[in-house]
């Protein structure tokens, strides 16, 4: 069960971190795992020689030749889907591809196979006979490497037990085992080490178990293998299912898709440092937002955009909340009379995002939690609006001293996240009519009170997700907005130029 | 109907072309115009203030104050889309916002005035009378500045005459007007004059009329103003609509859309000039294609994935099919036999993405097509393949002289392309089996042929727009196809080791 590097702790495991003397142990290590696995091939090499005895049912199982991977011929076979195996199957043969994740003899007559794919395991079980299943061949189920990627014929069987080391609760009697591409006897990573919680490893410490824990660098060192195990399959999921309920619900309301320049000549947001490069001898930078060309869109009678792209930022910031690279997802749209028309927006748009993964992705789900155990998400039909007045007040009658007209800290932002859950019972709410102070000088002031603007954050467990606001599209106010702010008016002028070609309608926007 | 900068011509417009006399001549172009504005917004504001005699309808027109657009309340009126416009709204009240993007006075009492959004306008007439149109409403109807964003209420009705000038067959009968934001009375750029197409002012000239053209400096200087053509509009849509069938597609077949690095240390692609910039002190610079973070992905046991997004290229050419910077549509998938099943894929896609835009963007099609004329294209129910001997084949056949193991010239491409329309009545099609020797090291080589590679390009009217190939994922293939392209291995020992821990199945790509 050894597995290279797996001693190493999880935590503070920044590239930063890594000295020198790391780096030769990781060099040393590497060294080690390639001698081993030079033996390993060669232990394989001689058991397949043994295993090539006179044996009639050799055409049931074996390795791959090259040459039939390369494309020789579309056979017209099925496979099914290890994630759709159920008892409804049960006594139907079946053939699946996937990864042979262990191989466990019982004896020398049988052996059980789990062999995965995405974040579903089915039990296969070979037991030789004189009829299917040689003892040769339960031999070449033996020798699989790890990971090495199979193709298993059978017939599908409902076991009397349920089944605990696979997900998929039937059993498939293997007739046909044949290897597509084996891998490297010894594995950096074994994916059921990788796979295991943190509490899975504390209860075992208490039994007095030790079980390997696969640490951060390892992972990251062999990320391939990493991304194998259930959690990061299913977290990857998400984000595709996030991604697409953002785009599905967006055109439903008339968005369209954009995407807006990320080699740009000036920098494009405030408030965060810019990657510089040099485009043949010209200087230029990467984008840190796509805001200005959204805007740019809308002025151009887009309507409503939306973009899911890349957004570049220069941060030297190591919080879980600032990256140098993310992919954003970007609103802008006109607004007929109200900022709260952008709030509707994002309110609906988040409900049926929550829907949809609690209604499709429990399988994905679970997988996460097995791993990262979590809670799910309070939130209500509605979605909660508090005034920032209103947050204020909140904070001020629990005891927490803030400036009514500056920003939120984080710890703040935190304790009004656990006041709102004990009042209104959802971890999802928007905070709105910000302090002007507070917002870039673009952001539309109140027309009743020029200490608030039209401007709101989006929360989930007390930490900002999102941030909107209604832009000043008047060049008049841009102006006087930017020289109050201290803005040199001269450097900007373009952008303000920008409006005065009638602007369609009040312009919003929210960032991701 | 004078537009500034509109004498310039359209072709050979790329920004190294503009000289300093050109730069001070843009200068005095801008100069020019300011001056003209100034004249023109005194001239309104005298107008204004004709206006303001005793009117008893004022209150069916006029300006709307800041503060009515700061987000002061939510009203519940409902507006109509111009697009939404038809017969069967006739007699009814309908409210619509949109650019004025043109007014033409009729004598005193008045005023037709043409409403545009998004990709449809609408015609608006106001007729003076004692109970709802005063002589000053239509005067200040006549001085609304073009591309102004107004509020237009009234009753839908059918004229006798078929209308010309605008795209909806209705006509509004104002009864309010009220200006939302106003532009600057002279604008560099006259949409009308934007919108036309070459063969419209070409036909002009003949008859002896001037039109105006409008440059691609002017155009590129002015975006916003450009992109409120009904061609730009209607692009854009398409655009939107085709990354939309992609996703769909894709999803529909189990891909999952992933985002990868962008910023990354070493270059991802042969072939391809790459952007460097300084990464904290680190060397580092921008991906020239997904393609080895899709593979980790595939080899990270995904399956099916696909990419959006953007893809960087420090190209010097300046052709139509080499960009510094595009969106790239990435497919990356395991296959179970053959490569054939990634040319099903592309095949199925495509025929979606072609019967989509026919059937769903009709409209935006006509749009384009007025200004920018094309003809369907040309496909088949069931997409066209030919091997690369077949094409070689056709082209001699036709006295091309053409190397049977070389890769195809520009030339020779669009050739072919006149020849399969000929013979087979598509412009879509794919050929494959291309010349190994052509082909990236990491390409996978026919099994039975080794001069030949397990690889296709897919054409559109002559032009390749997608290339694919099945990857060698083989570790020793690897490194002697390396070896044979005479590549140093120790140079790429990390992207071979990738493949040792159990790549599922083969691989393979395609990218547009």
């Amino acid at each position: 069960m050894a597995s290279s590097g797996a001693e190493e702790t999880p935590a503070d495991s920044s590239a930063a971190a890594i000295s020198k003397k790391q780096a030769k142990k990781e060099a040393q290590k590497a060294e080690k795992l390639r001698r081993k696995q030079e033996e390993a091939v060669a232990a394989a090499a001689a058991s397949a020689a043994a295993l090539s005895e006179v044996d009639l049912l050799a055409g049931n199982y074996g390795d791959v030749p090259m040459e039939d991977i390369q494309s020789k011929r579309v056979s017209g076979r099925r496979w099914t889907e290890i994630g759709d195996l159920d008892p409804s199957l049960a006594g139907r043969t079946v053939l699946v591809r996937g990864s042979a994740q262990a191989s466990r003899p019982v004896g020398k007559k049988m052996v059980f196979l789990v062999v995965r794919q995405f974040t579903s395991t089915v039990q296969c079980l070979l037991t030789a006979d004189q009829v299917h299943v040689s003892t040769q061949m339960a031999g070449f189920a033996k020798g699989l490497s790890r990971e090495s990627v199979v193709d298993v014929e059978g017939v599908v069987s409902i076991p009397k037990e349920p089944i605990k080391g696979a997900t998929q609760q039937v059993e498939i009697q293997v007739r046909k085992l044949y290897c597509i591409n084996r891998a490297v006897p010894n594995l950096p990573i074994n994916i059921e080490d990788a796979a295991r919680s943190e509490t899975e490893i504390a209860k075992a410490e208490m039994d007095g178990e030790k079980l390997v824990r696969v640490g951060q660098d390892t992972r990251l060192n062999y990320r391939v293998l990493d991304l194998r195990t259930p959690a990061n399959q299913a977290i990857f999921s998400v984000q595709s299912e996030v991604e697409y309920i953002f785009r599905q619900y967006l055109r439903s309301k008339k968005f369209r898709s954009i995407h807006t320049p990320k080699l740009i000549s000036g920098s494009s947001e405030g408030g965060a440092a810019v990657f510089k490069l040099d485009y043949k001898g010209q200087p230029a930078c990467l984008a840190q937002s796509p805001q200005l060309y959204k805007q740019m869109a809308v002025s151009g009678c887009f309507g409503r955009v939306f973009e899911v792209g890349s957004v570049f930022r220069a941060e030297d910031s190591y919080t879980h909340r600032h990256l140098c690279e993310f992919v954003g997802l970007d609103v802008e749209m006109e607004i007929k009379e109200h900022y709260s028309e952008v709030m509707d927006i994002v309110d609906g748009l988040f409900v049926e995002m929550f829907d949809h993964l609690n209604e499709n992705c429990k399988k994905e789900l679970e997988a996460i939690n097995r791993q990262y155990p979590f809670e799910p998400l309070k939130y209500l039909r509605q979605t909660l609006r508090l005034t920032f007045e209103e947050g204020i007040q909140m904070l001020k009658e629990d005891g927490v001293d803030v400036d009514p007209l500056g920003d939120l800290n984080t710890e703040a932002e935190r304790k009004l996240g656990r006041l709102v859950l004990e009042k209104y019972n959802t971890e999802f709410y928007i905070l709105h009519r910000y302090p002007l102070a507070v917002r870039p000088f673009y952001t539309m002031p109140c027309y009743d009170d020029s200490r608030y603007s039209n401007s709101f954050d989006v929360f989930i467990r007390g930490e900002e997700i999102i941030s909107g606001a209604q832009r000043v599209h008047s060049p008049d106010l841009l102006t006087s907005r930017a020289e109050a702010c201290g803005i040199d008016v001269k450097t900007i002028s373009a952008y303000i130029d920008s409006f005065k070609y009638g602007t369609p309608h009040t312009v919003d926007s929210v960032w991701a």
